[in-house]
């Protein structure tokens, strides 16, 4: 774990991210993309668009195209092998609305520690450190998302959790069908109603948001600082408004005794899955399962105590657009950065192993799929 | 982030691992190594006996001596700026004590991912998965702390729960004197009771370790894949035995407010610390605060069920020297783990501005002290 | 020395590349860039438009725009320390000039060995094998330029021979006032008949270019692979048509006894440079010289035989714009090769000592600019 | 191409080296090691032993052991594909030989440099800046060397000139029968007298060494930066004593028609092999011919003039036991720098096409055994 640039990310499949919130663009290139694939923009621009603001009236009303451009390494729809740069213009940008804030440093926001770290600051939305960035995780992870699933491999997330208000259920089925992508019918109207009621006051909630990746063979993943736990959590912790991640059973299993947490082995694989699916940092097989404690929008409309560029004492209270609750906008992104993170450590097995990846039909799905049904992981 | 091998840590300073609980020895190179600066073994080597097990009867009877080599980069007590290469060479091996679960998976552990990634185990303590893997973070952790602390920068550990009993209090001058490495004398009683109890019955319990770093400018981390919160995690999460990571308010922030969540800035700097000390993933100046969900050891006594290298059912009861209780000896782990991050992110920093880091005295401290007084961070 | 990427260049500061000849654009990403510096954008151009072709009748007639944009990463003229990433979009076009050729590998190029390797290959001019690359490579050999200027640091080149006529005069008052960038108005007729010759009979020639860079001080350089001398020579032989590198007296100190080839030291430093400005791979504060072998350009109209797709015996005959001599060109890409390599060697040797480069004035400038004077430098 | 440290080299098979020439030890972790392979120790002490001194006496007196001893990543004789770590003990240190010039820059050597980039210096004997480095280089190539002929590919190395003496004549049989590698029997004992003549006088020679690496596949190497050109010229002049490298016809091919130097393509592949075997970085199948200047030894025992720490004008005569002609010990080492390259690259193009190299059967090897018989390159 080498860290050669903050702005990019992986291996054997590596991207490099740039761009500001109100610059000229945002945009990213992929490299070690392997050559001749088809290459499907409209799929990628799909997996944007769930990024998106201005979906539903629980998230922020900004509706920016955020159309995305390819530069290079496209060659009448395949891919060449080479960098593949991809941009999105920025558009639609009201940097009026964070002129009164540039001389303040925004609670829970990256305002002050990005100016005394630089001794410079793009304070049009946050610049760099805006969620923006995020678009070109989105990009990449649509490209890592459509290889896996060619590998029978799904990567998909849904908030457990919104304003602490848990969903019990899992119903893959309502997840994209609601605007806070939940995925429990019977609790979706208390969690939009605690949404609404922050908004209403000017104020936001938080949520937890939990991933998925199924259909993974044994082998992923590798041992001291490569572990798939480990660069799961960088994955996700490097998601702005993430605090917090846990794998399996998390926290819980640090209050249980060993015989409880550990998953017994048969001939199916693991007998439970409070590990989330991993050994040793290594895939079983079993789904992985991360869980990320989302906070509350830090931008609200509520006055709060701050202070300025020469220190003093002031009061903030940032107008604009922005979502009450951040939760469902970061689903998207989990999951696309869970989705680099395996389809990464595929490519990187392949590489140890003579291009041979353990075979998923090494254990008995269908007896997986009894062990581990659509629903709480735990 | 791009991730080069899984044996190495860092970018500016870095560090690659080596060797297997049986093998000849197990070590480390580091590289990076500002050139000129006393290099001082014992300390090193203090460190290593913090994380030695044999320290009380709450944890493994082994008694490995753990002596530290240095092989190179060092000329007369000094640095040279060349790598720094260390090794312990295994002693006090009992092979003998794993030979009869080489054909079965040890439920928790890595030999079943091992066995299908790789194609071949050394299945003499769990080789390269085995916590001994460990001894090399912490000899790099104590020269990064050594060098942190030369900088005004602490780093330290302690755990907050033990068998999901709480300890509130946050005694430093205890953490040291108890086997459990707990800081409130208060519980210390019921914690060691629970673990002893476990131990009667052949099982185990986990914990949950808390680390603080505190003395640190405005300033550390980067934007993107390089924040302060993704490094900490990666660093934490790829510690075997734990399985989630939390900062500062952690997974409690997502279901609060966001005017409750977020830290109003004064003049002495952050009100309240529930962002753990960093903000868009770069210190704030307050303490930075890491919690781990340390999972109960998973090497126990009562008999579990599993299989063997063929898949066929069978039943497993590890003996041999093990910890009913990891979470003690994972604390000098957690702490090298965060001193590599935190001084690395130093370098990194010195390197971008010109040599200059943010001062530490652009706060004021007495007033932080005041803010965050040794005690809960919560 | 871990090669992450192809694209990829540079440690502390980093470049990536991106783009093909007839792709919609040739770009980079600059990271590692220190935050709060100007941007001439406009003596990046500059330097751009040296390498461009169309400058005169002895280089390619095409007169590409080769305007660069910023998409990131500037502020207000000033750098903000985050990837700035740069593009010129691909303008005039004749891809038509290309489609006879697509179907038959053209000797001296890469059509044959990126077909073969990729399975699938862009005709048109070459693709991310074109010239056209060095765009990128001369952009951010521009700002490396700038920065090295600002530290006192000069780079420069001139073509030292040119269709094996040798210039001994080195007068750099003229390399940019003749079409051939050589450096002895003494001898440039006869370089300037042959390469005329040449281009009558659809036939081209090479030359030898020659990169001066001085004002360094002691110490930038590494040991074992990261040896200024390979690093330069990775940077010069990474550029398309250079087939071979030497330093100071390079192959010729092959011949020599060592009696005559060490250069002597002297208080105010080495005596002579045949070593070129580095001893252990490490600057010694006399001037770094590089010479770089410049192959004769490959595209030519001379009949030749060759194989198509199917490795079918054919010939080819490849008309559209080319250079009798490519030399001329060469000269900005490899100035700014060997920039990236000092300038990133100059922010590592910071990162080493605390951001103390050991200082110019160390060595008695006055008496090395009388030990090597401008012209040879054997 | 990110330089992450300078005693690394390599990507999907990476190594890092370590150790001073009288510290403890010289030594590597090799990291990218697939696993489940045989592991043969004594192959690798042999190719140590060619690099040894003491072999003859045209070449140092010294007898080091150089016994290399595994420490990990290697189980019952089969790699486990996890880090193998290697050591070599230094012994015989004759540090007393090197006492008297610790004061004093030696003329050729890093002395001076090692001393100002620094701040301090291990005199025993040149510390990093030492031969002895190149230990752990062939020691590392000897397993690539193994992996390569398995594969079909042979990589070796002679002398092409030893003082200025060139051979003609390419008799492999005889290379490793005479003391200073060369292949023409026929000027041998001229060469020999050159040598002879050199260290009677006190002084030393230098040489051309040439490597071939033959059986390569079409497609190994990447553009841009990654270059086989570029990456061999890293790996070779990353090597002490080496001053110059070209590929092919290399600086001749500046002095030539574009007609003339280019290689025509037939079915059978490449019709001559000016290109020294790739085209646009990339091989073509047809054998890789690289040639490095090896400077003469630095350490003579004739008087020269230096200065001390001070700067203060000095004179120095090296004793102890140094090679009159260090060409002949360059071979290994040179053939093991370029079997990295070439591993590493073959590693790296499986990662590239799903595990798929291109076949070496695609060309019609005997013809291209007929149009490259053994014999000169050019």
């Amino acid at each position: 774990m080498l860290f050669d640039s903050p702005s990019s990310f992986g291996r054997t499949f590596r991207i490099l991210t740039f761009g500001e919130s109100h610059g000229a663009a945002v945009g990213l290139v992929m490299d070690g993309v392997k050559p001749d694939l088809p290459f499907d923009l409209e799929a990628i621009q799909q997996e944007m668009d769930r990024r998106r603001p201005g979906q539903s009236d629980l998230v922020t009303p900004r509706n920016e195209g955020d159309k995305l451009q390819v530069l290079s390494g496209v060659y009448e729809g395949r891919t060449t092998g080479h960098p593949i740069a991809m941009v999105v213009f920025n558009t639609n940008q009201k940097s009026g609305d964070y002129q009164a804030i540039s001389e303040l440093f925004r609670p829970g926001h990256a305002d002050l520690t990005y100016d005394r770290k630089y001794g410079i600051r793009d304070p049009r939305g946050g610049g760099r450190s805006s969620g923006r960035e995020t678009l070109a995780r989105v990009a990449a992870g649509a490209w890592a998302k459509q290889q896996l699933a060619s590998l029978g491999v799904t990567v998909r997330g849904f908030n457990r959790e919104i304003a602490g208000i848990e969903g019990k259920a899992l119903d893959w089925s309502f997840v994209e069908r609601n605007p806070l992508r939940v995925a429990d019918p019977g609790v979706f109207e208390s969690q939009k109603a605690a949404v609404e009621a922050a908004r209403a006051e000017g104020d936001s909630v938080g949520g937890v948001c939990e991933v998925w990746i199924e259909g993974l063979p044994v082998g992923l993943g590798d041992p001291a600082f490569g572990k798939l736990d480990g660069l799961l959590a960088l994955a996700c912790m490097s998601i702005g408004a993430v605090k917090g991640v846990e794998l399996g059973a998390g926290f819980a299993s640090a209050r249980r005794r060993g015989s409880e947490n550990n998953d017994p082995l048969g001939p199916a694989g693991p007998e439970k899955n409070d590990a989330g699916g991993t050994l040793g940092g290594i895939s079983t097989g079993a789904p992985v399962v991360v869980r990320l404690a989302v906070k509350p929008t830090s931008s609200i409309t509520k006055a709060q105590r701050t202070i300025d560029r020469e220190g003093r004492p002031s009061e903030i209270s940032t107008h604009g657009r922005h979502d009450p609750c951040i939760a469902p906008r970061v689903v998207p992104v989990a999951e696309a950065m869970c989705a680099l993170v395996i389809y990464d450590a595929w490519l990187t097995q392949q590489e140890l192993r003579e291009g041979v990846v353990p075979s998923v039909s090494e254990w008995n799905w269908e007896a997986i799929e009894a062990l581990f049904p659509p629903g709480p992981a735990l």
